[in-house]
């Protein structure tokens, strides 16, 4: 039975221990990185480490700000060191002429954070460091080399294969569930007696992607209600009033809401693993399911309008210059306006249907007059729908969907 | 109580799946690679993931050789395009710039195998690879920069921030002992039973580091005997009719075997961080055990005796001739010759004590005559000898080593 | 790792399901039960559990009593047959005869009760069903006899031995968390907020005891707070503002609240145990904790002041007459007034200290003018203390505490 | 992530721990069960049970049996005070009258071994002390109460309610595959590896009961092929040089083999509850099954054959002889004369085909001249199967086999 004895010693560990005041130094945090980069980092790297993100979190914006200057140019590259170990690499091919080359081409930013990484618990402050910079980056763009590698090391370590779906219901832990509180970005939830109506009736699920070294906050989640057909209003879906159905009752499975967690992880893209993967196993689960869609906002079909040259047109008839948008409205490298119908598009989803009075939240108002999508999710063409869409841009719709689009007739159509 | 439930779902899907036969293609290794780097690599990537990774399994020798020839040349960098972009980051530092160059020093090779790694259960299988290609590389030099590649992502990727340490007993599952019987490198491990005689008893440990990605396999485990006193005998460590003692009454742990288990993940060490942590957490389990000790071969030894001046004294002594050698025999970079002593003195370990007749098995006599030695961690003391050996070379060793290995006259000293 | 799966399985298996529509017949409640005595139980049995169980929740007040009068009666022994098999088996004691008397001996109720009990998740059922006729007995004393065989199950079915102990914390699901709110009986907790408060902070402990059968319900727990030296206010203990501590700089671990969650399961007795437990258990876990206590209301105070001969004293010192009133006021049999007080004493607890304006709560100034009371557990003094109030009903206290009871003087004593 | 954590305390605590050399005394067996069952049980039961236990495991046959004399009639019933509160009973029935005869009645036996059952760990200890009992009751049949007073409170215990369904396989710890190992009744498993073939296949299953105190210790096991077809012979279905199949690929489940692991649990049956339970979980999880049988020996053929009136007959028409034998022979009661089709008969299930040739092993040869059968359990008919078997003795068996049987004519037929 000591595989649960395992895995909790695991748990134990991963959690980040400060540094203990007796164990405390006075050096400067650029002595520390120097320190850390040096050769003692294998025996006392660990205690360097967390004297420095101790020491971070303790620092001001404008202190933080230094700290980021430092690295960014203080662990910069040498180009010539570059050039040199190139030319030699490119005249003679060996392990150490191209182990020299990467290390020329590496800056030492990259090794600093790695190096701060091997501490136990310092994944999530490694995360959050990256979403100060992001905040400092607007007004120092001499930061961004430094969001680059960042960047690049997250692609790495939040690659998909070290990820866990797990389930989050009502038996989740409170330090998980108060994370969903906080994290959910679509339909907010107020307290914890709305919280346990998303998660604990028979009818409704939810998921989140979370990495090992992260295991009490996940990346990513979205929450599924399942249904008898599919619906066409997320009031209706979240009344406090509603009758829970049987599980074993529904055909259909709605992802009414998808929400990123680790602004520190921007860039960074989970959703549509986290939905194929969903998809898959209720499959599995639940084989009465037949149907897999989003209820889904508009966000853009307002402000589209706008500017839009729509003007000949009963402009009351939502649901049509909802269609319209999604299929007509094109940035200009002619993919859609439209942010969400974007993410779905691209993951192979099609446009299954649109309603009018769906999100009559002042939100949704705003946004789309009330009007919300259904995107569906058929696994059989998931594959087929990307492609087109990634290489032709071509969307797929239902023929209803482009039927009433159809109606819609443009001011440059006279 | 899901936490349970997350947990295993989680397993589930981390066990690697192959391709369905309907859901294979004729597409050559060259094409799929080709095909998973390009755009399509978010939505369909996994199965052609999947079949790069089935296809590779069932390669021949040469064919496997084939295939790294490609992967190392067939994605490599350009130099022109890395000095290219280089220069333009040089002339104007941005995220744009700085990412292109990052881009163009990094060879196709590195984002190959992310892709391949993004399904789950695949690291192990990355790991394996670079195990093939470490056998061939040395009549097929050319291939070393990709074994340069695989050094960088692994390194990354079992960074110790994302390692495990876990008790292996004879509670742990089938599955992880017999790859603990099969990996055990120093004392081999004949049967199931001599394996329970290795974690059952009261007064033994076994502590190994995952990885969350290979939840079933070992990277490295260390075994534990718990005593009173430091033990002179390997042969008495592990004597079948010896009783055991209770945990609580031992005052000493005796790490007599450290095992590494991932021949792929040559040059990635973890055994200094194993040991320190199950010195540290042993110490809070059992605050009786006062010492922490290896009885550790000397596998250098006799091999250096042939080669030595030493010729004066009575060789017999191998106590005083083991003693002297660990202080004395050094390369020309000033370590120590020995490779063990190389490894715990590194470690920040001390020489505590030799023992004649500690190992009389065959393989004990021929290296060392039977000898053996004790390397000591002092958890205060390991920062400073680890500083002192890596900065100057300087050896600690207990008064009575030094004494000993003071009685051993060289020819050259006279 | 399969000991996960293994758990899991469990746990799902464990929770009570409904009979389906399609699977439900006609059958009175008298009628299903004497089936589910019958032969077929074996097979079919637990579909009949199944229909008992659900028709029952489903029953008013009335025809519960209804239910309880059948199963009373209708499955009551037979005094003859009792009187018969009692002298084959004097006659003749053996394996046939004495299994004839123990069954004459045991009324169908607790077979019966054993029957419903085989249905995966029938435990808390059974447990609420014997609340629901602890509330009915005191109007239908004809019903005692179920309820003296429902006591007598549950003694064997609770049995210490198969219970768990298991910390709670912010960890913990929610489902076992708002339960925890909902059963708090000393101290109210208010929110979810709130229970934060008691249950995350570094010097916060709660343990409960748990029956596998009923994993998700605690059956009692008992709120801990590690502090520096003993206090003397639980207002003070549970302030909004307070600074945590680090638990290694506790000296001292106060419980505070013991609240026990199942009123089906009255007069079976958990308390002693699971302190003892958790005495011991943080012990060895924190080995700084020297002294254990508890910081108990005196609920009885007031009550007894109101009818004493103390006439003559400034009633206003309320700590010598807390004092006073626990060392003194005895029921007939010898044994105190105070209900917390039996129980300390009687689990081998002495008086430690007593402390004025400790609970200013309404309820505390109402039931003690504000004052409380340390019991000790010292556990190596726990078996004597209980000896001597056992078999001598002698109170171990403090000097102090006794000091002060002695400044009291009662009216006869003059 | 506590759930985990909670878990483990729980198994830690499960341990049974002896009684440390300081805590014992030199009080008799007989004083300690006095002590036990005496007033001080609630705060020192625990060192006291453990000192019996302790004090019971080193405890020759002789003194055994002396222990379990004084334990049958020490704390024997008093009939005069049974008949006495009996009839205060009938007089005035109420909870004190109630209570006092169920007192009377039941001896201080069970109290006995529920007081001992309080210590963490002691249940098994108890089943093995009725293992013991068992063995001595041929010879002292003066001990049977004592028996059937353990049998029931084991039947209360080990209520099917109480009992978890968990996976056996390569991932299970090794402490549970060793007594698999031990415990297989039916096709004895060699080594190690021949374990590894039975487990590890993606073809074949185990289940087993667990108690949770007795967590690492299964009551019963049944192994599982998933095959296509029915399979006719065990020694193809265990060979050695087999492929296993997908287990998606599988039509059929068949229950090959059905282990009792605890000798000191006999009369308890688990059996029935196992397969339904195992039946009900596969067709779950994989929906292509639909087939379940087993493939189970005929014990009992080959003897009642030497005592049968089938002489006219080409006895070497093994299947029709018992196909013969499975329908017609009976027992006075009107049941089968064979152990195996009385359990699976009585189980609901139904006699499906006869093979020969179907264990060719030297046991196989000699009780039913290599002839298996196969009951097949059809969750649909199961119910109404067993009906028909309990109350009417009627066997369901396909139409072949009751044609097969139909040909052996015997001389009594003449």
């Amino acid at each position: 039975m000591s595989a649960l004895a395992d895995m909790l010693s695991t748990i134990f560990e991963r959690r980040y221990r400060g540094v203990r005041e007796a164990d405390r130094d006075n050096r400067s945090m650029e002595e520390l990185a120097h320190d850390l980069l040096g050769n003692s980092g294998e025996i006392s790297g660990g205690l360097v480490a967390r004297q420095i993100l101790d020491r971070y979190a303790a620092l001001s914006q404008d202190e933080k700000r230094a700290f980021f200057e430092f690295v960014t140019h203080g662990l910069e590259i040498s180009p010539q060191t570059v050039r040199d170990t190139l030319e030699a690499y490119e005249k003679k091919p060996s392990k150490a002429s191209y182990r020299a080359f990467a290390a020329a081409c590496e800056p030492g930013r990259q090794e600093f954070a790695r190096r701060l990484n091997r501490v136990p618990g310092a994944t999530g402050k490694l995360v959050d460091m990256r979403h100060d910079l992001l905040r400092l980056l607007k007004e120092h763009k001499n930061l961004e080399p430094l969001d680059v590698d960042f960047h690049h090391l997250f692609g790495s370590w939040f690659n998909r294969g070290f990820l866990v779906l797990r389930p989050i219901n009502w038996d989740s832990s409170a330090s998980i569930l108060e994370k969903i509180i906080e994290y959910e970005a679509v339909h907010a939830i107020d307290s914890w007696d709305d919280l346990r109506r998303r998660l604990k009736p028979s009818d409704r699920r939810c998921f989140g992607f979370f990495h090992p070294s992260m295991s009490d906050d996940p990346l990513i989640f979205v929450e599924v209600a399942l249904t008898r057909g599919v619906p066409n209003s997320v009031q209706g879906l979240l009344a406090d009033e509603r009758e829970a159905i049987l599980e074993e009752d529904a055909d259909t499975a709605v992802f009414y809401s998808i929400s990123n967690c680790q602004a520190g992880l921007a860039g960074i893209s989970f959703g549509n693993s986290l939905i194929k993967q969903v998809v898959s196993d209720l499959s599995r689960d639940l084989p009465n399911l037949k149907t897999f869609v989003t209820l889904s906002p508009i966000p853009g079909l307002n402000k589209w309008l706008g500017g839009s040259q729509i003007s000949l047109l009963p402009r009351d008839d939502h649901k049509a210059l909802a269609a319209h948008y999604l299929l007509e409205a094109k940035r200009p490298d002619g993919f859609p306006v439209d942010p969400v119908a974007r993410f779905h598009l691209g993951n192979g989803a099609q446009i299954h249907a649109v309603h009018a009075d769906a999100d009559t939240s002042d939100n949704g108002m705003r946004q789309s007059n009330g009007v919300m999508v259904n995107y569906l999710y058929d696994l059989n063409q998931i594959s087929q729908n990307h492609e087109k869409f990634a290489a032709e841009k071509e969307i797929t719709a239902s023929h209803d969907v482009r039927t009433l689009s159809a109606t819609v007739k443009t001011s440059q159509g006279d």
